[in-house]
C-alpha cells in the first residue's frame, strides 16, 4: 500500500482522510498553519512539518483546498509539495478549481517526473462522509488506475472523463447545471406559488413527470419549507460559475443563463444570503416579484 | 358508468380515448371537422354530428385540442359544447392552455349548473399510448373524485393541485422546468465539449449526482446522439413558454430564464428547427459558439 500525503484536512478533506486512514492507508499531513484535527491523528495520521516534507515522505500527494490561488501557494509556494517531489510520485488535486490552470500546474508536476491528476468531486460534506463523493477524473489511464483504489474509499461514482484539466472542466459543467436546475425549480415555484397554487402540491405533481430531478426533489423542498442552512454555501457556487464564465470567455461560448444565474447569486449575497445554502437562489426571484414561495 | 364526450382525437386524444374504450366506457365524439379515426370507431366509438350533439349525449365531455382558441370554438363557439350541456354535468379540459383563460371557462361552464376541470398532462405521446401520464387537476374535490376513475385510465401521477386554474398553472411550472433543465444540460455540454472533454462520458459522470435529472439522461442523450425527431417539438414548448410569460406579466413575476430560453426556442425555429425535439435547443447555443458537442 502506498504511503498518502493529504493537504487540505476542512469540511471536504477530513471525512476523506479519516477513510484512507480506516482503510489502512499510512497517512501524513502537515502542522503548516494549524494541527489537523485530533480524531485523525487518533486513528493514526502522521504529522510533519512543511508540504515539501509530505511530499517526500508520501508516495502520492493528494490536494483539497478552497480555490486556484491555494492549489498553486500549496503546490509550488515556499516549502511546497513541487520541492520535496522525486521521480515516480503522483499528485492528485481533489479541489475545485480553475481547468485552464490545472493544466499548468498538471504540465510543471510531471516536468519533474512526476504524474498529475485533477479530480474533483461533487456531493458535499454528506457524500464526503458516507464515502459516496462522485469523483470526475483527468489526467492519464496510468495514473488513474494507480489512484483507483485510493478513490475507491472516498467515492462511489468514479469517471475518467479525458485528459488534464478535463475532470475540472466536468466539475465546472456539474455546477452549470446543478444551478441552473436550482434557478429552474424557483422560477417555477415562484410562478405558481403567486398564481395562487401550493407549491408543495406543484413539487409533488412534478416529480412524475419529466421535470423530475434530485434538485426538484431536495432544493425544491428547501424552497417551500424555508431550509437555507447549508447545504452548499451560495458564495461558494458563486466561485464555481466564476470559473465557467472565465472559460467561457477563454474557449468561445455563450453561457447565457449561466450569466444570469450568477447574477441572481449576486443579488442574493447583496442581501446577506452569501453563506446560505444555495437553494435560497430563489430569494432572488422572490425579492423580484414581491412574492415569497411559501411562509 | 358514465357516457364520455371526447373532443380532440389527434395524437394524444386517440389513444387517450382507446383506454376509455378498452377500459368499457361509452364514448361518443363528433365528425365535426374529419371522421374519428377508424381503429377507435372499431372499438365501439360512437360518432354524432357537433360538439352541441356530444354534449347531449354524454355525462362527462373531454377536450383535447391545441391550444386556448380551440378550447374557446369547442366550448363556446356556433353549436359548441355549451348549446348542449344540461344541468349537472362535467366538462373536463386535459388540453395545454392559458390559466387566466381557464378560469374564466370554468366559470362559464359552472354557471350553466356543470362543474368543470383542468386536467393538463404531461408525458407526451409515449405517455398517452402507455397510459401513464402525469395529470395536473385543478377544481373542486367532488369534481376530482367524479373524474378520478376516467383519469386513472389514462394516466399514473394524478394529482389534485387546486381550484380551477391551478392545473393549468402546474402545467406552465411544468413546462418551465423541462425548458430550462434542457438548456441547462445544453450550457454544460457545449461547455465541456468545446473545452475538449467528451460529452459522453461528461454526462454519465453528472448523471451520479446532484445533477441527475431525467432531461439530463433522456434529453443530453439526444443533444450528443444527435437524435432531434419528435419527441416534443419546439413549436409546442415555444407556446408553453408564451403563456408562462404572458402570465409572468399579468401576475407580476419576473422570469429571466424563461425569458432567455424562449429566445433560444425562437432562434432554432428562425433556423428551420420548429419542428425539431425541444433537446435541439442545444443548436441555439452550438450556433452562438461555433462549435458541435458531437459529430
Amino acid at each position: 500500500m502506498e504511503t498518502i500525503g493529504f493537504i487540505g484536512l476542512g469540511i471536504m478533506g477530513a471525512p476523506m482522510a479519516g477513510h484512507l486512514l480506516d482503510a489502512g492507508y499510512e497517512l501524513v499531513a502537515s502542522d503548516h498553519r494549524r494541527a489537523p484535527p485530533r480524531w485523525l491523528v487518533d486513528k493514526g495520521l502522521r504529522t510533519v512539518t512543511g508540504h515539501d516534507t509530505v511530499a517526500r515522505t508520501a508516495d502520492i500527494v493528494i490536494t483539497m483546498v478552497p480555490d486556484t490561488p491555494q492549489v498553486r501557494e500549496v503546490l509550488f509556494g515556499e516549502a511546497g509539495v513541487a520541492v520535496g517531489l522525486t521521480k515516480g510520485k503522483l499528485v492528485i488535486d481533489m479541489s475545485s478549481i480553475s481547468p485552464i490552470e490545472t493544466r499548468e500546474f498538471a504540465e510543471r508536476i510531471k516536468a519533474l517526473g512526476c504524474d498529475y491528476l485533477d479530480a474533483p468531486v461533487s456531493g458535499g460534506e454528506v457524500g464526503a462522509k458516507a464515502a459516496t463523493l462522485t469523483i470526475m477524473v483527468g489526467g492519464s489511464e496510468t495514473a488513474f488506475e494507480r489512484a483507483k483504489p485510493v478513490f475507491e474509499k472516498m467515492g462511489k461514482n468514479i469517471t475518467l472523463v479525458g485528459e488534464n484539466g478535463v475532470g475540472q472542466t466536468t466539475k465546472v459543467a456539474n455546477q452549470i447545471v446543478v444551478a441552473l436546475t436550482i434557478e429552474a425549480v424557483a422560477e417555477a415555484l415562484v410562478f405558481a406559488s403567486k398564481a395562487g397554487a401550493d407549491p408543495a402540491k406543484v413539487r409533488q405533481a412534478l416529480m412524475g413527470g419529466l421535470a423530475a430531478s434530485r434538485i426538484l426533489e431536495v432544493h425544491g423542498e428547501r424552497m417551500i419549507s424555508r431550509s437555507f442552512d447549508p447545504g452548499f454555501r451560495i458564495e461558494l457556487h458563486q466561485k464555481d460559475l466564476a470559473l465557467a464564465l472565465e472559460g467561457a470567455k477563454a474557449l468561445g461560448v455563450s453561457l447565457p443563463n449561466t450569466s444570469t444565474t450568477q447574477q441572481l447569486f449576486n443579488s442574493c449575497a447583496a442581501n446577506g444570503g452569501a453563506k446560505q445554502d444555495h437553494s435560497a437562489l430563489v430569494r432572488a426571484l422572490e425579492r423580484m416579484a414581491g412574492h415569497q414561495v411559501s411562509e
